[in-house]
Formats: C-alpha cells, sequence, structure tokens
C-alpha cells in the first residue's frame, strides 16, 4: 500500500496545483492588465502549464471564469452570512462588511465586472445559479442587518435592496476606474495607504447615509 | 441663388442626419443589449445607411464611440459647471447634480462603462484628453461644491477625490449591473417609477453621508 499511496498523493497535489496555477494566473493577468480579455494561451503561459489543462479542468475558458468567480467569492459570502449571525452592534457590524468589500475588491479588482459580464453572456440557468449563490445571500444579509439597524435605533430605514446597489458601487467604483486616478490624479497602482484612506472615506459617506439622525 | 441653396442645405442636413443616426443606432443598441460590444454592420443597419459610412464620418468604430461620448458627456459637463456657479444652497445644488446623474445614466446606461472602457483601450493621448475633457470638470465642480457646503456650516470635509468614486459608483451601479434586477428582483427593465425610487433612495443615502450631524 504504502509504496503505490505516496506517487498516487503527489498526482492528486500536481491536479490541485495545476488548476489552481489556472486561476491564479488568470486572476494575476486580469488584474494587471485591468481587463477581463485575457487569451487562454496567456493564463496558460503564465500557469506554466499546457493550455490543453484548461479544456481539461474547465471544460473552456467560461468554465475558467465560473470556477474564478466561486474561488473568489465563495469564502466572502460564507464569511458575510456569519457576521449577520454574530452578537455585535448593527454598526459596527455593517462597517466590517463595507471594509471587508472594500478589501476583496482591492484584491481582486476585476470581480465585480466579471460577475456582471458572466451574468450577461453565459444562459440564463447559469446566470441565475450565480445570482443566487452570490448575489442573493448579501441581499438577504443587507435585508437583515439594515432591519436589526433600525429596530436598535441605529439605522434609518433604507430599503436594502437600493442599499445593495449604492454600497457595492461606491466601494468598487475605484476600483473599475484605474484610469481616473492614474490621469487625474497620476496614481498608477492602489497601495495599501491609499486603500484605507478609501475605505475610511467610502465608510463615512455608506455609513453617515445609513444611520440616525441624532 | 436660391435654387442651389436649397440642395446644398438639404445635401447638409442629410449630412448631420445620417452621422447623427448612426450615433442613435449605436446607442440604442448598446442600451438594448446591455454591452458595449456591437457589431458596425448591425449599428449602420439599425441606422438604415450603408455601414461604410461609419469610416467615413468617424474613421472606424473608435471614432464612432469617441463621438458618442462627446455627445452623451459634453452637455452634461457644461450644465454642471453653469450648476456651480448659481446661487443656491449647496444642498440643494448637490442634490441636483445627483440627480441629473442618474437620469443621464439612465438614459445612457452604457456611459460609465464605455468611459472607462474607451480610456483603456485607446492611446495614452486619447485617454488624457477624455480625463481632462469628462473627468477632471467634475473633480473641479466636486472640490468647489464641497468647499462651499463645509463653508456654509451644511457639509461634512469629506475629501473630493474619494466623494468622485463613492457618488459615480453608487449612482450608476443599478445600470451597469442589470442581471441583479432580473434575476433577484424579476425586473427586466428600469423604468420611470424604479428609477424615481432609486433617485430618492441614492440621494438620501449620499447626501445622508455628506451633511453634517446635528
Amino acid at each position: 500500500m504504502k509504496s503505490s499511496a505516496q506517487p498516487a498523493e503527489s498526482a492528486a497535489e500536481d491536479r490541485a496545483s495545476s488548476r489552481d496555477a489556472l486561476l491564479a494566473a488568470a486572476s494575476d493577468l486580469m488584474r494587471a492588465r485591468d481587463t477581463l480579455v485575457v487569451p487562454i494561451s496567456d493564463i496558460a503561459a503564465k500557469a506554466g502549464v499546457n493550455s490543453a489543462l484548461v479544456k481539461y479542468y474547465f471544460g473552456n475558458k467560461s468554465g475558467l471564469m465560473r470556477a474564478l468567480l466561486e474561488r473568489d467569492l465563495s469564502v466572502a459570502i460564507t464569511q458575510l452570512s456569519e457576521l449577520v449571525e454574530m452578537d455585535m452592534r448593527p454598526t459596527t457590524k455593517m462597517r466590517y462588511h463595507l471594509s471587508g468589500l472594500i478589501k476583496m475588491y482591492f484584491k481582486h479588482p476585476y470581480l465585480q465586472r466579471l460577475l456582471t459580464a458572466t451574468m450577461r453572456d453565459e444562459t440564463e440557468e447559469v446566470a441565475s445559479f450565480l445570482a443566487q449563490a452570490y448575489i442573493k445571500p448579501i441581499h438577504v444579509a443587507y435585508e437583515r442587518m439594515i432591519r436589526e439597524g433600525v429596530e436598535a435605533g441605529e439605522f434609518q430605514p433604507i430599503d436594502h435592496k437600493f442599499f445593495y446597489f449604492c454600497a457595492i458601487g461606491a466601494c468598487d467604483q475605484i476600483f473599475s476606474s484605474r484610469y481616473v486616478l492614474k490621469y487625474i490624479h497620476g496614481v498608477d497602482e492602489i497601495d495599501d495607504d491609499l486603500r484605507r484612506l478609501y475605505i475610511d472615506q467610502a465608510i463615512a459617506l455608506i455609513m453617515g447615509g445609513l444611520q440616525i439622525r441624532a
């Protein structure tokens, strides 16, 4: 047993690492080039694997993109669901969530655009699945967080559906418009300092709008 | 004179109307299909003109897209500059601007995406021109509107650079994620009622964050 188990485990590890390497390469290239349109050959070359493996692991490029959404969003959705259950003041909870949202876009600046484009380009069935998996849980969380905030006398009764668009838009926009930073502010990369400043200012604005007035 | 002036005027009108028809067709198709990628042949067919006229009037498809940005944004930028000069309370002025911004995205839901994509795909020279023509004036207006609001004791001292991203993102997001409306809320089109509701809620949130607390 032992002599055959060893190579089998290594082969499994190799498989996992080639698959992960392709996802990481696609992510890195979309981030670096600020576009969703990256050729499979470039992704495979950066991952250091044969481009036929894209077909093997993901079926096609759309499959790779869906797997990337899964990689980047499923943990975030789980964390949000856990956050909602925590015993914490509604204001603290929402601040914590918005900060995490901006950090996620900082790490994967293509994410919101990829989700939108994938929902547009895929079949209705896939688009509906993506909506249920990655967007509906945010709506459920916002509905409850805002309701609890209103009940605690901390939030205004803002409709969670509209809050979703405003919060996602405000948190994502700086990452979707990198060229504004470049040509208006002479900033090529969003570094940690700028990210922290954006978190502070965006949260101040959104929370200021959400909280009740004294 | 008279006999020759008449046909010359008509020819000029025809030229203007073919050019305008191509712009209107491109705009309508991008809006209807919720994408920036529309073939020239489809645009020409919808405009009812020969597709060679795209080359004649705009050089190529990029030229047509730049002309569309010019058509949709130059009036808005002029109106914003005029609004800034008006003798009006800072709060009223900003509310008026945000309402106009959402109405503009309602009319041209592709606009923010087209501007971002064009700046990414064009040469540095063109991108820099677009930034100076259509983005810098918004920053200049926000800097002054927020400064005057702070001086009047109405606004908090929010950095106008970050306010730009938050406000544009919050106002644009519902138009950039039409599939969220479709698959989460079962809404196929943003109608006038939904637009009015979104204006109310987005402005309440943004202005709530911007205004000082009593």
